[in-house]
């Protein structure tokens, strides 16, 4: 795929910067490391993986990349002894390196950080592409659901965990200690998983604190500390009758199980969107299709994979959707007077329909009428 | 600071593109955001956080930036619905809003993405600088070194932790899971924790697996949940006797007490460095310096703080030490035949020489001669 690509653009090179942090990196090479290392394919065949010398063995055993060379090998440190400045020796090494090898233009990513690609741009011609890897991880393969099914699976039990608890609890913190200490015992890392109640949970990014009052919103997004797939899960508990809260939990849930109905291969993600949007108007709140700050006032949903927020997006883009594909739909609203609610489920789609990941009650309540 | 920088370089606007998982955009913004933002410093006083609308009243509450604007407050969505390409609105978008305020030349930093400075620099100059927050970075207030402290502390109790269970210990999964958990109970999190026994220890970055031989690399860089900090610490237990494993730890650990003894206010990096090979290579083992690939393979040291690896570099550079830096003495050797051993502690300098942030013994057995 990436040599066509590369033939399309007269290129000879694709390369990528990065450390393994890059989800694009991590899912090209099956290689973890911390500092970053040059990653290049070639129209001619090259599968390049340039690390420091102290890594080379560990890249041999461990990367799926077929060649491996240390910086060492390229010349780096008779450079880095005549500049003086690593930057710039790292520059010279990459540019020496592909020009050795008939590159006269090469194609990099969006995130190709811009100290590398300003000194090629001087030297050979240069383009910016859409990460091939990107549109590779959109559709995600069999075992890739598998990891990310596993950690929807740690997600519910820590939810459930959270419920045993969570009348007993005094504060949004103590509940979020419970859930991220339950999933790393699991062997998953969630950080600043949301617990909010009251007017703060109007805000959809503030992880919440202090007193749990006549709700909360519980959003779980753990990542797998051997694969490192997620999975993102959201419900909103009662603990107290709320005519308001529970009229919008009751308008989400809704919204979010028409829009799972109608998720097929094919469908357009706008219509997803759209889906959800009517079925809150409908009941009279506003959405963000009307540019309202109040409502819902985010999209609807977004990929998961080796990131929590990936492709595709499901909002008023025209992405076709395609069997294989997981995101989320999680259609909240938000009101300053009165608080926010959201539910959230990660699914993934099939041939026919989808299927929901993160099966659990949408409807949640802990108190007795 | 930066505002002198831009008269420097004759540039009217400083511009970060990148989320708060990137340690300058953290610390410039005391602002926890998952999805990239801009952050704007300008000539004229201009200090301006553009996040999506969703996040708007949040980075009012949370972030230290003076002014905030939302991408919807500068016609993203108008752009959006024209170009179709959310890459390109934002590009655009970006660009009108150095433009209306009368941006000629913007600066940006090393990492900056490609995507966004190819389509700048068609439009107007633009120039990679060293990032000014990295270079602030690596003298660190007094808050910042209290919280590497308390990063330090919890690295101790949970190698204190490790030392009592080793014995029994049948894996070095299993100590490394003793440890992160221990730390995660804490409020840190602790992965990739090297627990590396046997010749795969000869691989420095190997974070070990399987059974525990005669000796144990203990390698653990956790980071504060709450604070964002890391430390780093490394220690090599003795599980049996084995001369040249003894002999290799002898080596390290005077090399890295020599060279903390040298740390002062003014010393160039180079010279601890050098320090280190000295010591092992009077002792017969190779380094780096006469480029063997046994032996001191790394470099002797770097900066911690938001990032576990930053700047300064303790190696060959010539960067002067200054007062308030924190960084490691790491020295190891390796050797694939026999194995690895590493000593490291993190390190604040003073004015008159420096304080060990990790401080424990150095020499550590675990059987009865």
């Amino acid at each position: 795929m990436i040599p066509e690509i590369l033939r399309q653009h007269d290129a000879q090179f694709f390369v990528i910067y990065a450390s393994s942090k890059n989800a694009n990196f991590f899912y090209a090479t099956g290689f973890k490391i911390p500092d970053p290392a040059f990653y290049i394919i070639g129209d001619d065949g090259t599968d390049l993986l340039v690390v420091h010398e102290m890594e080379k063995r560990r890249a041999e055993r461990e990367s799926k990349v077929k060649e491996i060379a240390s910086l060492k090998d390229l010349g780096f440190y008779e450079l880095l002894k005549e500049k003086k400045n690593p930057s710039d020796a790292l520059c010279q090494t990459l540019f020496e390196l592909i020009r050795t090898h008939g590159g006269r233009k090469i194609l990099i990513p969006p995130d190709f950080p811009s100290f590398l690609s300003f000194y090629l741009k001087e030297r050979m011609d240069v383009e910016v592409v859409k990460n091939p890897f990107s549109k590779l991880r959109v559709v995600k393969r069999r075992e890739e659901v598998e990891e990310i099914k596993r950690t929807s699976d740690a997600i519910i039990k820590s939810f459930e965990h959270a419920l045993k608890i969570l009348r007993k609890a005094k504060t949004c913190e103590e509940v979020r200690n419970e859930i991220e200490l339950f999933l790393f015992k699991e062997g998953f890392i969630a950080e600043d998983t949301i617990v909010s109640s009251g007017l703060l949970s109007a805000d959809p990014h503030d992880i919440g604190r202090g007193k749990i009052e006549d709700h909360v919103i519980i959003d779980i997004f753990p990542r797998s500390k051997e694969s490192g797939y997620y999975s993102d899960f959201t419900r909103t508990v009662l603990l107290k009758k709320n005519h308001e809260i529970e009229e919008m939990l009751e308008a989400v849930t809704e919204a979010k199980n028409t829009a799972i109905s109608k998720i097929r291969d094919g469908i357009v993600a706008k219509e997803i969107h759209y889906t959800v949007c009517e079925v809150l108007e409908e009941r009279g709140y506003k959405t963000i299709r009307s540019k309202s700050s109040e409502g819902l006032i985010h999209s609807t949903g977004h990929g998961v994979g080796l990131e929590v927020h990936e492709e595709p997006k499901i909002f008023e883009n025209e992405d076709v959707i395609k069997k294989g594909m997981v995101f989320t739909i999680e259609p909240g609203l938000y009101y300053r007077k009165v608080g926010g609610v959201r539910v959230e489920d990660t699914i993934v789609v099939k041939a026919k329909g989808c299927e929901i990941l993160t099966k659990y009650n949408d409807y949640i309540t802990l108190y007795s009428s």
